[in-house]
Protein backbone atom coordinates (compact mmCIF):
# COMPACT_ATOMS: atom_id res chain seq x y z
CA UNK A 1 0.00 0.00 0.00
CA UNK A 2 1.30 3.53 -1.00
CA UNK A 3 1.14 6.10 1.73
CA UNK A 4 0.46 9.95 0.43
CA UNK A 5 3.90 12.35 1.28
CA UNK A 6 2.58 14.33 4.24
CA UNK A 7 1.70 11.10 5.78
CA UNK A 8 5.61 9.55 5.13
CA UNK A 9 6.72 13.19 6.51
CA UNK A 10 4.32 12.00 9.60
CA UNK A 11 5.65 8.63 10.25
CA UNK A 12 9.70 9.97 9.23
CA UNK A 13 8.73 12.35 11.96
CA UNK A 14 7.31 9.70 14.32
CA UNK A 15 10.74 7.40 14.08
CA UNK A 16 12.83 10.44 15.45
CA UNK A 17 11.36 10.32 18.28
CA UNK A 18 9.59 6.63 19.00
CA UNK A 19 13.12 5.10 18.17
CA UNK A 20 13.88 1.05 18.44
CA UNK A 21 16.68 1.24 21.26
CA UNK A 22 18.24 -2.05 21.83
CA UNK A 23 20.02 -2.65 24.85
CA UNK A 24 23.35 -4.29 25.38
CA UNK A 25 24.06 -4.97 29.01
CA UNK A 26 20.87 -4.91 30.72
CA UNK A 27 22.35 -4.31 34.63
CA UNK A 28 21.52 -1.10 36.62
CA UNK A 29 22.20 1.50 33.94
CA UNK A 30 21.26 -0.35 31.10
CA UNK A 31 18.39 -1.84 32.52
CA UNK A 32 17.28 1.65 34.45
CA UNK A 33 17.70 3.11 31.05
CA UNK A 34 15.57 1.13 28.85
CA UNK A 35 12.91 0.89 31.65
CA UNK A 36 12.63 4.82 30.84
CA UNK A 37 13.10 4.86 27.59
CA UNK A 38 10.22 2.65 27.12
CA UNK A 39 8.08 4.96 29.07
CA UNK A 40 8.84 7.65 26.99
CA UNK A 41 7.72 5.85 24.16
CA UNK A 42 10.84 4.29 22.79
CA UNK A 43 10.13 0.55 21.65
CA UNK A 44 13.27 -1.36 23.47
CA UNK A 45 14.57 -4.52 23.66
CA UNK A 46 16.67 -5.44 26.80
CA UNK A 47 19.75 -8.03 25.77
CA UNK A 48 22.94 -9.07 28.12
CA UNK A 49 22.05 -9.74 31.57
CA UNK A 50 23.06 -12.36 34.21
CA UNK A 51 19.87 -14.60 33.10
CA UNK A 52 17.15 -14.66 30.68
CA UNK A 53 14.96 -14.50 33.65
CA UNK A 54 15.83 -10.99 34.43
CA UNK A 55 15.52 -9.79 30.40
CA UNK A 56 12.42 -11.06 30.59
CA UNK A 57 11.51 -9.56 33.68
CA UNK A 58 12.56 -5.94 32.69
CA UNK A 59 10.74 -6.46 28.93
CA UNK A 60 7.66 -7.31 31.14
CA UNK A 61 7.78 -4.44 33.20
CA UNK A 62 7.78 -1.81 30.51
CA UNK A 63 6.26 -2.89 27.37
CA UNK A 64 9.42 -4.13 26.00
CA UNK A 65 11.12 -7.27 24.64
CA UNK A 66 13.70 -9.33 25.82
CA UNK A 67 16.58 -11.38 23.41
CA UNK A 68 19.93 -11.91 21.95
CA UNK A 69 22.49 -9.75 21.22
CA UNK A 70 22.09 -10.16 17.77
CA UNK A 71 18.07 -9.60 18.02
CA UNK A 72 18.54 -6.26 19.81
CA UNK A 73 20.95 -5.23 17.32
CA UNK A 74 19.42 -6.55 14.05
CA UNK A 75 16.42 -4.13 14.57
CA UNK A 76 17.27 -1.44 16.29
CA UNK A 77 17.71 2.40 14.95
CA UNK A 78 20.50 3.08 18.50
CA UNK A 79 21.86 0.90 21.00
CA UNK A 80 22.84 1.65 24.40
CA UNK A 81 26.11 -0.18 25.37
CA UNK A 82 26.15 -0.66 29.13
CA UNK A 83 27.90 -3.56 30.28
CA UNK A 84 30.79 -3.62 32.66
CA UNK A 85 34.26 -3.07 30.68
CA UNK A 86 35.52 -6.49 30.89
CA UNK A 87 32.64 -7.50 28.74
CA UNK A 88 33.25 -5.43 26.05
CA UNK A 89 34.56 -7.63 23.73
CA UNK A 90 32.36 -10.73 24.53
CA UNK A 91 29.63 -8.38 23.65
CA UNK A 92 30.45 -6.62 20.40
CA UNK A 93 31.86 -9.78 19.08
CA UNK A 94 27.85 -11.03 19.53
CA UNK A 95 26.88 -7.77 18.23
CA UNK A 96 28.64 -7.83 14.63
CA UNK A 97 30.17 -4.89 13.04
CA UNK A 98 27.43 -2.87 13.49
CA UNK A 99 27.75 -0.96 10.87
CA UNK A 100 25.58 2.20 10.26
CA UNK A 101 24.45 1.96 13.79
CA UNK A 102 24.24 4.48 16.37
CA UNK A 103 26.05 3.43 19.50
CA UNK A 104 25.18 5.25 22.83
CA UNK A 105 28.38 4.22 24.97
CA UNK A 106 28.49 4.56 28.34
CA UNK A 107 30.84 2.34 29.34
CA UNK A 108 33.82 3.47 31.94
CA UNK A 109 36.82 1.38 31.09
CA UNK A 110 36.94 0.21 34.58
CA UNK A 111 38.69 -2.31 36.44
CA UNK A 112 37.27 -5.58 37.55
CA UNK A 113 36.61 -3.71 41.35
CA UNK A 114 35.51 -0.97 39.69
CA UNK A 115 38.12 1.31 41.48
CA UNK A 116 40.54 2.48 38.51
CA UNK A 117 40.70 3.01 34.97
CA UNK A 118 42.43 0.27 32.90
CA UNK A 119 42.67 2.56 29.96
CA UNK A 120 44.62 6.02 29.75
CA UNK A 121 45.31 6.63 33.29
CA UNK A 122 48.87 6.34 34.68
CA UNK A 123 49.64 9.41 37.08
CA UNK A 124 48.52 12.82 37.92
CA UNK A 125 50.43 15.98 37.55
CA UNK A 126 49.41 17.00 41.46
CA UNK A 127 51.22 13.61 42.57
CA UNK A 128 54.11 14.75 41.01
CA UNK A 129 54.15 17.77 42.03
CA UNK A 130 53.30 16.74 45.82
CA UNK A 131 56.36 13.71 45.17
CA UNK A 132 58.61 16.54 44.64
CA UNK A 133 57.87 17.73 47.48
CA UNK A 134 56.50 15.81 50.27
CA UNK A 135 56.86 17.90 53.27
CA UNK A 136 54.27 20.69 51.55
CA UNK A 137 50.59 20.12 52.16
CA UNK A 138 48.79 20.16 48.63
CA UNK A 139 45.23 20.62 48.06
CA UNK A 140 44.13 20.86 44.56
CA UNK A 141 41.89 23.12 43.48
CA UNK A 142 40.45 25.80 41.20
CA UNK A 143 42.06 24.37 38.20
CA UNK A 144 38.44 23.36 37.06
CA UNK A 145 37.74 26.93 36.23
CA UNK A 146 38.38 29.60 32.92
CA UNK A 147 40.40 32.45 34.52
CA UNK A 148 37.67 34.38 32.66
CA UNK A 149 34.97 33.10 35.09
CA UNK A 150 36.81 34.55 38.41
CA UNK A 151 35.85 38.53 38.02
CA UNK A 152 31.71 37.54 37.29
CA UNK A 153 31.37 35.10 39.63
CA UNK A 154 32.98 37.32 42.60
CA UNK A 155 30.83 40.15 41.99
CA UNK A 156 27.71 38.28 41.80
CA UNK A 157 29.01 36.58 45.14
CA UNK A 158 26.17 35.67 47.35
CA UNK A 159 24.16 35.50 44.63
CA UNK A 160 22.10 31.66 44.00
CA UNK A 161 23.17 29.12 42.72
CA UNK A 162 26.71 29.47 44.08
CA UNK A 163 29.12 28.16 41.33
CA UNK A 164 31.36 25.38 43.19
CA UNK A 165 35.30 24.09 42.43
CA UNK A 166 36.51 20.52 42.84
CA UNK A 167 38.79 20.65 45.30
CA UNK A 168 41.11 17.37 46.85
CA UNK A 169 43.40 16.78 48.64
CA UNK A 170 45.29 14.34 51.77
CA UNK A 171 45.54 17.26 54.23
CA UNK A 172 42.21 17.90 56.02
CA UNK A 173 42.71 21.04 57.56
CA UNK A 174 44.77 22.38 54.37
CA UNK A 175 41.87 21.43 52.68
CA UNK A 176 39.61 23.44 55.07
CA UNK A 177 41.87 26.62 54.00
CA UNK A 178 41.91 26.22 50.47
CA UNK A 179 38.08 25.89 50.99
CA UNK A 180 37.82 29.25 52.71
CA UNK A 181 39.62 30.90 50.28
CA UNK A 182 37.24 29.35 47.91
CA UNK A 183 34.45 30.80 49.56
CA UNK A 184 36.22 34.13 49.46
CA UNK A 185 36.10 34.31 45.43
CA UNK A 186 32.21 33.83 45.39
CA UNK A 187 32.52 29.30 45.13
CA UNK A 188 31.28 26.81 47.15
CA UNK A 189 34.38 24.01 47.60
CA UNK A 190 33.51 20.52 46.65
CA UNK A 191 35.30 17.97 48.51
CA UNK A 192 36.75 15.65 45.82
CA UNK A 193 38.77 13.10 48.16
CA UNK A 194 42.30 12.48 48.05
CA UNK A 195 44.65 14.58 45.82
CA UNK A 196 44.61 10.92 44.30
CA UNK A 197 42.01 11.90 42.42
CA UNK A 198 43.72 14.76 40.42
CA UNK A 199 44.22 11.60 38.12
CA UNK A 200 40.59 12.06 37.28
CA UNK A 201 39.97 15.62 37.63
CA UNK A 202 42.84 17.08 35.94
CA UNK A 203 41.48 15.30 32.83
CA UNK A 204 37.95 17.21 33.41
CA UNK A 205 40.17 19.98 33.49
CA UNK A 206 40.56 19.52 30.05
CA UNK A 207 36.96 18.81 29.73
CA UNK A 208 36.19 22.15 31.21
CA UNK A 209 38.71 23.77 28.51
CA UNK A 210 36.23 22.12 25.74
CA UNK A 211 33.15 23.25 26.90
CA UNK A 212 34.68 26.94 27.68
CA UNK A 213 36.59 27.41 24.64
CA UNK A 214 35.88 25.21 22.00
CA UNK A 215 32.06 24.90 22.42
CA UNK A 216 30.00 28.51 22.02
CA UNK A 217 29.55 30.58 24.14
CA UNK A 218 31.15 32.70 26.83
CA UNK A 219 34.09 31.20 28.36
CA UNK A 220 33.04 32.28 32.11
CA UNK A 221 32.18 28.51 32.68
CA UNK A 222 31.10 27.61 36.14
CA UNK A 223 29.65 23.93 37.28
CA UNK A 224 27.37 22.93 40.23
CA UNK A 225 26.53 19.51 41.18
CA UNK A 226 23.57 18.65 43.03
CA UNK A 227 21.99 15.69 44.56
CA UNK A 228 18.54 14.67 44.36
CA UNK A 229 16.51 12.94 47.31
CA UNK A 230 13.64 10.73 46.39
CA UNK B 1 53.34 43.93 75.33
CA UNK B 2 51.10 40.98 76.37
CA UNK B 3 47.82 40.91 75.05
CA UNK B 4 44.70 39.31 77.14
CA UNK B 5 43.66 35.83 76.43
CA UNK B 6 40.51 37.52 74.29
CA UNK B 7 42.06 39.99 71.93
CA UNK B 8 44.58 36.60 71.17
CA UNK B 9 41.25 34.97 70.11
CA UNK B 10 40.29 37.42 68.15
CA UNK B 11 43.49 37.96 66.21
CA UNK B 12 43.47 34.10 65.97
CA UNK B 13 40.19 34.48 64.24
CA UNK B 14 41.21 37.25 62.14
CA UNK B 15 44.61 35.31 61.00
CA UNK B 16 42.30 32.52 59.61
CA UNK B 17 40.20 34.65 57.27
CA UNK B 18 43.07 37.05 56.70
CA UNK B 19 45.93 35.28 55.27
CA UNK B 20 48.90 36.19 53.80
CA UNK B 21 48.85 34.52 50.40
CA UNK B 22 52.18 33.70 47.89
CA UNK B 23 51.39 33.62 44.56
CA UNK B 24 53.74 31.44 42.50
CA UNK B 25 53.16 32.23 39.05
CA UNK B 26 51.34 35.95 38.43
CA UNK B 27 49.28 34.93 35.34
CA UNK B 28 45.92 34.89 34.06
CA UNK B 29 45.40 33.01 37.01
CA UNK B 30 47.50 33.72 39.90
CA UNK B 31 46.52 37.41 38.45
CA UNK B 32 43.27 37.12 38.91
CA UNK B 33 42.80 35.53 41.48
CA UNK B 34 45.27 37.26 43.54
CA UNK B 35 43.80 40.56 43.06
CA UNK B 36 40.13 39.05 43.93
CA UNK B 37 41.65 37.98 47.11
CA UNK B 38 43.24 41.11 47.95
CA UNK B 39 39.91 42.68 47.88
CA UNK B 40 38.69 40.06 50.09
CA UNK B 41 41.20 41.42 52.87
CA UNK B 42 44.23 39.08 51.93
CA UNK B 43 47.37 39.70 52.14
CA UNK B 44 49.04 39.21 48.75
CA UNK B 45 52.13 38.88 47.72
CA UNK B 46 53.03 38.33 43.49
CA UNK B 47 55.50 36.47 42.34
CA UNK B 48 57.15 34.93 38.83
CA UNK B 49 55.67 36.25 36.05
CA UNK B 50 57.11 37.62 32.72
CA UNK B 51 58.60 40.83 33.91
CA UNK B 52 59.04 42.36 37.43
CA UNK B 53 56.91 45.39 35.76
CA UNK B 54 53.89 43.07 35.79
CA UNK B 55 54.46 42.09 39.46
CA UNK B 56 54.72 45.67 40.37
CA UNK B 57 51.76 46.43 38.17
CA UNK B 58 49.41 43.63 40.06
CA UNK B 59 50.84 44.82 43.43
CA UNK B 60 49.94 48.60 42.62
CA UNK B 61 46.02 47.82 41.43
CA UNK B 62 45.32 45.73 44.43
CA UNK B 63 47.64 47.24 47.28
CA UNK B 64 49.71 43.56 47.61
CA UNK B 65 53.02 43.42 47.21
CA UNK B 66 55.41 41.86 44.81
CA UNK B 67 58.24 39.98 45.02
CA UNK B 68 60.76 36.66 44.30
CA UNK B 69 59.51 33.35 44.58
CA UNK B 70 61.26 33.02 47.50
CA UNK B 71 59.97 36.34 49.20
CA UNK B 72 56.50 34.79 48.48
CA UNK B 73 57.01 31.73 50.04
CA UNK B 74 58.53 33.51 52.90
CA UNK B 75 56.04 35.08 54.88
CA UNK B 76 52.97 33.26 53.52
CA UNK B 77 50.34 30.65 54.97
CA UNK B 78 48.81 30.06 51.74
CA UNK B 79 50.43 29.59 48.59
CA UNK B 80 49.26 29.75 45.14
CA UNK B 81 50.72 27.42 42.63
CA UNK B 82 49.51 28.54 38.99
CA UNK B 83 51.95 28.52 36.30
CA UNK B 84 52.86 26.32 33.05
CA UNK B 85 53.18 23.08 33.82
CA UNK B 86 56.51 23.53 31.77
CA UNK B 87 57.70 25.90 34.66
CA UNK B 88 56.75 23.98 37.73
CA UNK B 89 60.18 22.47 37.94
CA UNK B 90 61.77 25.96 38.19
CA UNK B 91 59.25 27.70 40.47
CA UNK B 92 59.76 24.97 42.89
CA UNK B 93 63.55 25.14 42.85
CA UNK B 94 63.36 28.63 43.52
CA UNK B 95 60.54 27.65 46.39
CA UNK B 96 62.78 25.26 48.20
CA UNK B 97 61.16 22.61 50.29
CA UNK B 98 58.13 24.09 50.91
CA UNK B 99 57.93 22.10 54.42
CA UNK B 100 54.61 22.92 55.85
CA UNK B 101 53.21 25.07 53.57
CA UNK B 102 49.82 24.97 52.42
CA UNK B 103 49.98 25.04 48.28
CA UNK B 104 47.06 25.23 46.03
CA UNK B 105 47.07 23.96 43.29
CA UNK B 106 45.44 24.90 40.24
CA UNK B 107 48.15 23.62 37.42
CA UNK B 108 46.98 21.03 34.92
CA UNK B 109 49.54 19.37 33.45
CA UNK B 110 49.39 20.26 29.97
CA UNK B 111 52.01 20.40 27.11
CA UNK B 112 54.18 23.31 25.47
CA UNK B 113 50.61 23.74 22.77
CA UNK B 114 47.99 23.28 25.96
CA UNK B 115 46.36 20.77 23.95
CA UNK B 116 47.29 17.89 25.99
CA UNK B 117 48.13 16.42 28.96
CA UNK B 118 51.23 15.00 29.38
CA UNK B 119 50.76 13.09 32.66
CA UNK B 120 48.35 10.56 32.90
CA UNK B 121 46.22 10.06 30.10
CA UNK B 122 47.07 7.79 26.74
CA UNK B 123 43.92 6.42 25.69
CA UNK B 124 40.07 6.10 25.92
CA UNK B 125 37.86 3.48 26.74
CA UNK B 126 35.66 4.99 24.00
CA UNK B 127 38.18 4.81 21.36
CA UNK B 128 39.25 2.03 21.72
CA UNK B 129 35.80 0.68 21.25
CA UNK B 130 35.38 2.73 18.13
CA UNK B 131 38.39 1.21 17.13
CA UNK B 132 37.46 -1.88 17.44
CA UNK B 133 33.90 -1.30 15.66
CA UNK B 134 34.79 1.92 13.37
CA UNK B 135 31.74 1.50 11.32
CA UNK B 136 29.30 1.90 13.98
CA UNK B 137 28.44 5.49 14.74
CA UNK B 138 29.28 6.13 18.39
CA UNK B 139 28.12 8.34 21.06
CA UNK B 140 29.40 8.28 24.60
CA UNK B 141 27.28 9.53 26.92
CA UNK B 142 25.10 8.93 30.09
CA UNK B 143 28.39 7.54 31.66
CA UNK B 144 28.84 10.92 34.18
CA UNK B 145 25.40 10.14 35.46
CA UNK B 146 25.02 7.30 38.28
CA UNK B 147 22.27 5.03 37.64
CA UNK B 148 20.07 5.78 40.68
CA UNK B 149 19.85 9.72 39.51
CA UNK B 150 17.98 8.65 36.24
CA UNK B 151 14.29 7.85 37.92
CA UNK B 152 14.83 10.67 40.30
CA UNK B 153 15.37 13.38 37.52
CA UNK B 154 12.80 11.35 35.17
CA UNK B 155 10.42 12.02 37.87
CA UNK B 156 11.21 15.56 37.77
CA UNK B 157 11.34 15.49 34.24
CA UNK B 158 10.89 19.60 32.72
CA UNK B 159 11.30 21.43 36.65
CA UNK B 160 14.39 23.73 36.63
CA UNK B 161 17.53 23.99 36.38
CA UNK B 162 17.70 20.94 34.02
CA UNK B 163 20.67 18.68 34.71
CA UNK B 164 22.69 17.81 32.20
CA UNK B 165 24.77 15.57 30.61
CA UNK B 166 28.39 15.54 28.78
CA UNK B 167 27.90 13.97 25.26
CA UNK B 168 30.83 13.63 22.90
CA UNK B 169 31.62 11.64 19.30
CA UNK B 170 32.42 12.19 16.05
CA UNK B 171 28.91 12.07 13.95
CA UNK B 172 27.34 14.90 14.02
CA UNK B 173 23.71 13.20 13.14
CA UNK B 174 23.97 10.56 16.01
CA UNK B 175 25.05 13.04 18.50
CA UNK B 176 21.88 14.54 17.89
CA UNK B 177 19.84 11.47 18.03
CA UNK B 178 21.69 11.18 21.40
CA UNK B 179 20.76 14.44 22.38
CA UNK B 180 16.77 13.35 21.82
CA UNK B 181 17.41 10.83 23.41
CA UNK B 182 18.72 12.19 26.68
CA UNK B 183 16.20 14.80 26.76
CA UNK B 184 13.72 12.08 26.49
CA UNK B 185 14.63 11.05 30.22
CA UNK B 186 14.85 14.62 31.66
CA UNK B 187 17.97 15.50 30.81
CA UNK B 188 20.01 18.31 28.67
CA UNK B 189 22.97 17.16 26.32
CA UNK B 190 26.04 18.99 26.56
CA UNK B 191 27.80 18.59 23.44
CA UNK B 192 31.69 18.05 24.79
CA UNK B 193 33.36 17.72 21.29
CA UNK B 194 34.71 14.62 19.63
CA UNK B 195 34.98 11.31 20.51
CA UNK B 196 38.82 11.86 21.51
CA UNK B 197 37.49 13.57 24.56
CA UNK B 198 36.40 10.63 26.16
CA UNK B 199 40.25 11.03 27.50
CA UNK B 200 38.84 13.44 29.98
CA UNK B 201 35.42 12.68 30.44
CA UNK B 202 36.13 8.94 31.30
CA UNK B 203 38.12 9.64 33.74
CA UNK B 204 35.68 12.79 34.96
CA UNK B 205 33.56 9.89 35.22
CA UNK B 206 35.72 8.60 38.05
CA UNK B 207 35.11 11.79 39.67
CA UNK B 208 31.26 11.67 39.70
CA UNK B 209 31.48 8.43 41.15
CA UNK B 210 33.81 10.06 44.22
CA UNK B 211 31.08 12.41 44.41
CA UNK B 212 28.17 10.12 44.35
CA UNK B 213 29.45 7.27 46.48
CA UNK B 214 32.41 8.46 48.26
CA UNK B 215 31.62 12.11 49.68
CA UNK B 216 27.95 12.50 52.01
CA UNK B 217 24.56 12.40 50.27
CA UNK B 218 22.68 10.55 48.18
CA UNK B 219 24.55 8.93 45.64
CA UNK B 220 21.80 10.71 42.89
CA UNK B 221 24.07 13.40 41.35
CA UNK B 222 23.59 15.95 38.81
CA UNK B 223 25.46 18.29 37.12
CA UNK B 224 24.76 21.65 35.58
CA UNK B 225 27.63 23.64 33.45
CA UNK B 226 26.99 26.99 32.74
CA UNK B 227 28.57 29.70 31.20
CA UNK B 228 28.47 33.84 32.62
CA UNK B 229 27.83 36.51 30.88
CA UNK B 230 29.22 40.03 31.69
Amino acid sequence: MEHPPQQDRSREHQKEWNMKIGILGSGLMGGTLGRIWAECGHEVTFSYARSAAKLARLAGECGGAAGSVAEAVAGADVLLLAVHWSRTSDVLEQAGDLAGKVVLNCCVPLNDANTDLVVGMTISGAEVLAKARPKARWVSCLNTIPSESFPLVFARKGTAPVPQVLTYGDDAQAKKIAGELVQDIGFEPLDTGRLRNARYVEPFAMATVELAYVQPGSPALTYRFDKLRD
